[in-house]
């Protein structure tokens, strides 16, 4: 199945246009302002001598392929000069062999000596980076230079072997690889994906820090071998992708096969409902089955991103509805409480619950336990989310539309427009907030339409009537008429109340509540008693209010709260009160100032 | 009301009589072995160079005091002779002033100028054991030396104003000072106790680690003014105890109150339903009311023994069964746990659940969560625990009667023999694991007996028939006839469920178990399905099992758990199925490897 780019797809309207709005118009200048005052851009001009930190230059490369995405539909002479500046000092500042690393060309010595320091992970960013640019200014000197960058890595790791180390510390150049070798053709750069991929887990690697062993950087086997997703949830979400992206262009079946191993563990048994991964903090890492802790869970904003990176790949190797299923529960719920409503502020933890009470508990000593921050920060030390939040929503198009033969592939439901060789379709809905979907098509000759996993009853209207269908691995699959077909999917969008695996050890005896795509959570701000022990009725009864504060639509369920107990333990069974329960979708969590938040009640 | 001592006291059968042969016969030599192997004793020996750690000194104290509580119903030549030799040590090695202590000796020029060390604490452990020593054996040598270094300490600290701090880091002395003025006679020693709970937290003290506040020292109000129990768990009952102390022999109401009212914040905020107290590993202390997370529980065995002490204080003041309630809280939970069935390995920590997977969550790095050991050691770096416990079971006979004019207070269960002035009292019972109690009293006009908190219904045969009583604050108060009385309490020992304030955050929804004061918790060894989202039956179906290996009475309960489920959330209700759940007395727990346990279900 063929991905459909950004370039082929306008977001017209409705949820997603309003926050690439916010996303062009506040994050992009948001971070760029913090970036420069932290000095990220200042690393690429080397009159100054300060030595960067290792991974500036990644931060710097996501921020300007997410500037690109949103150049494809309205070029900025003042960004692109900007980052025309950056390119000139990347070629000012690089080595003859066409190296570029802003951090170790001041420590030119150090040169592919530490695994561990995000050497390859910067080259490959600045890779994603020019490849984008390129893709939506036409401007090539950014993609020529990392051509040149990337002929030479080969040359370092594959012709002369002469780095310290064998495979990427922190894996993100594969996929980035592949790119270059789908825009440019250029045979060599998928080979070096490939080679960094097969030689991952061979052979020992050198590793710096005595924190991390081999599970962190998914050294503990060769890949193919690897079934259960291990270690630093972000490298292993860029890793798989890239695994995917060698086993389609390979059409490499026990590479395929050891992704969809571990695209299962990962769902089934190591991901929070949000789509969130990696639930400790300790290595940023996946951790074992089941081990899904709520007010400690990590859930980095880019691991949720990266394993949206795995599961698109994943649906264009499968054509099954649960890696699009997956990318849907990340972007509504587990990426988008990465950034603030307003655009300008960033989790790099997600946790399910916070309980600010806690974060202050030990009150008899100046150490309290390590819980994550309750509010959203502008910049971080490790700055890695917001960027990749930035090109994330900016790429948000991408996830729309996949095309193979004469079939149409809806895989989100996205108000939009789309060409793709000869075929059109306008897509119009409010989706999340509504499950009334009306398409135009024309030029395909069938679509399949993604029947989303939260949805108990559809129906579909063609050309005004009803229409015959077939379902195979979760899509809807329709013929279409020739010329312009118009289509309504009216999608069931009931309140449910979603039950936990009981493994899940922080999650016993609690329920969370959806609504379509969305996971709701509760706000101490919203309800004026104690959210524990809450009990929901047999029947959800429930309405939907709307909050302009939130550009959402809150919750009210009834449910029942234990009386008032003065004991610490009691033998009386507890005497229950009605409530009603104000719940608002989970992404807009901690924008209304410090309180307590719950998704498992 | 009037303490009634171990040397009145003889615990002849049952229960106790069994844990404390356990305690005589293998922990007061196992503890010895390891505190010869890791030079606690060494250390009073100054022909050896070596410096010992601070707290040594009250590590070999503690092991006195205990041995001195098995010296009061059988003598031991060789225990005696090996204390006699350290006594010597202490005598040979003190200083002409009457100072002694291990560490600073070796030390001069160090001499109370360092808060934190533990100088005072070692001088009342010390002050302790010289106490009990002379009472068990009418050996005065070591009573005398410490008399010498309670004048001396007067004289630093009263008279000459002259250590670099003006109360204990640790504090510990107070309550010891008031135990030599009720054995010596002398004022001084209760004026020296009364100095250190009157000047704390009046002035800054100076602390030497960055990580500690006034709270964790008990240092942030003067004693009078606190409200809530904070900061190091085991400092805090010390302290308490000491003022309870004050409180009795001053008569101080204000000084009662303040008790009362941290007593009570206790109890009905920042308690383990096993007595256990001291959430937080950070600063081994009390943290926020409510905030009693089960895994990751602290509850320090001697801060359990230390909120005994300081609750049969209260009891000697106050005549409320809540105090001796929370004695037997303890003793049949939270301390017991302290130590094996065997009697040879110890818990510093009492968590009220253990995952043993969980320890080794993080298998990506080479660091783990913080979280308790899983199974018992036989000494640990810091081995404050051990000898505690010792000295505890030693003295269990303590807790059983107390005297007020012509009333005898029956407050705990214990088959025992008792003589005290013109009293004379014989119990007989299988309590916990029977709730017949068969007296024979003469010489009390009145008895007073602890209606227990978990007991519905209670039965009461005075000399063969019925009899009137009253009950006043949780006591029933009965009229004797002249002569043999014979009495039969039967207290209701029925398996009860037990409910937690739904503001203790981890144990949303859960259920405990209890019968008479035992709670019981549940091993996986016993049970072969997972013990996650258990649900009790609303009639509470069980049966006792003898178990043998254990020495206890395990229960079987009906319950349900859900069926097995693949997906990690689903919108489908459970099914449930019918088991059957082992559970064992919560003190037995971690006695058969490793496995897990959990308390709450």
């Amino acid at each position: 199945m063929q991905h459909i780019g950004a370039k082929h797809v306008d977001i017209t309207d409705g949820f997603w246009q309003k926050r690439q709005k916010i996303n062009k118009d506040v994050t992009i200048k948001a971070v760029q302002d913090r970036f420069i005052e932290t000095g990220r851009f200042d690393a690429f001009d080397f009159t100054n001598e300060k030595i960067p930190h290792i991974f500036y230059d990644s931060d710097a490369a996501k921020w300007i392929e997410g500037v690109s995405f949103t150049l494809h539909k309205e070029r900025n002479q003042q960004l692109e000069s900007f980052i025309d500046q950056l390119i000139d000092l990347i070629e000012k500042n690089r080595s003859e062999d066409g190296y570029f690393n802003s951090h170790f060309l001041r420590k030119p010595e150090e040169r592919w000596k530490h695994r561990s320091d995000h050497e390859l992970y910067c080259a490959g960013h600045l890779m994603e980076a020019s490849v984008e640019y390129y893709k939506a200014t036409g401007k090539d000197k950014f993609l020529k230079l990392m051509e040149d960058y990337a002929d030479y890595i080969y040359k370092v790791f594959i012709v002369d072997t002469a780095a310290a180390f064998k495979t990427p510390g922190h894996e993100e150049i594969e996929l980035a690889l592949v790119k270059m070798y789908d825009t440019t053709g250029k045979k060599r750069y998928l080979e070096l994906a490939k080679h960094f991929i097969d030689k991952r887990g061979v052979e020992d690697e050198p590793w710096i820090t005595s924190n991390y062993n081999k599970y962190n950087t998914q050294d503990f086997l060769p890949v193919r071998q690897q079934k259960t997703a291990e270690g630093h949830a972000v490298r292993a979400g860029y890793l798989y992708s890239g695994m995917a992206d060698i086993a389609k262009r390979y059409n490499d079946e026990e590479l395929l096969n050891a992704c969809k191993t571990i695209f299962s563990n990962i769902v089934n048994k190591r991901m929070y409902i949000t789509g969130g991964t990696g639930s400790s903090h300790l290595g940023e890492a996946y951790t074992l089955d089941y081990d899904l802790p709520n007010t400690k869970g990590y859930a980095e904003t880019c691991a949720a991103i990266a394993l949206a990176f795995f599961s698109q790949r994943m649906l264009l190797l499968d054509k099954n509805s649960i890696y699009a299923d997956t990318v849907e529960r990340i972007i509504y719920n587990g990426m988008l409480s990465g950034v603030s409503l307003d655009g300008k502020a960033f989790f790099y933890e997600n946790p399910l619950e916070l309980q600010p009470v806690l974060n202050n508990r030990n009150v008899s000593t100046v150490l309290t336990e390590r819980n994550p921050i309750t509010q959203r920060k502008e910049v971080f030390s490790c700055s890695c989310c917001p960027p990749n939040v930035i090109r994330f929503i900016g790429a948000v198009n991408e996830y729309i539309y996949s095309y193979e033969k004469d079939t149409l592939f809806i895989n989100q439901f996205i108000s939009s427009t789309m060409e793709y060789e000869s075929i059109k379709a306008e897509m119009e809905t409010d989706f999340p907030y509504s499950g009334q979907i009306t398409m135009k098509i024309s030029g395909a000759e069938k679509i399949a339409f993604r029947k989303p996993y939260w949805c108990k009853n559809l129906k579909i209207t063609l050309n005004g009537g009803i229409c015959d269908y077939s379902i195979e691995k979760g899509y809807i699959y329709i013929n279409l008429q020739k010329g312009q077909n118009n289509l309504i999917f009216e999608l069931d969008m009931t309140v449910r109340l979603v039950h936990s695996n009981p493994r899940i050890y922080d999650n016993s005896h609690k329920t969370a509540v959806m609504r379509g795509p969305l996971v709701y959570c509760t706000e101490g701000i919203d309800n004026n008693f104690p959210l524990n022990d809450i009990v929901f009725c047999n029947n959800l009864n429930y309405s939907q209010v709307k909050s302009d504060k939130l550009y959402a639509y809150m919750l009210e369920v009834d449910i029942e709260i234990p009386g008032n107990i003065e004991e610490l333990y009691t033998f009386t069974p507890f005497s229950y009160q009605k409530k009603r329960l104000r719940m608002i979708p989970y992404y807009c969590f901690a924008n209304r100032g410090e309180t307590e938040m719950r998704v498992w009640l």
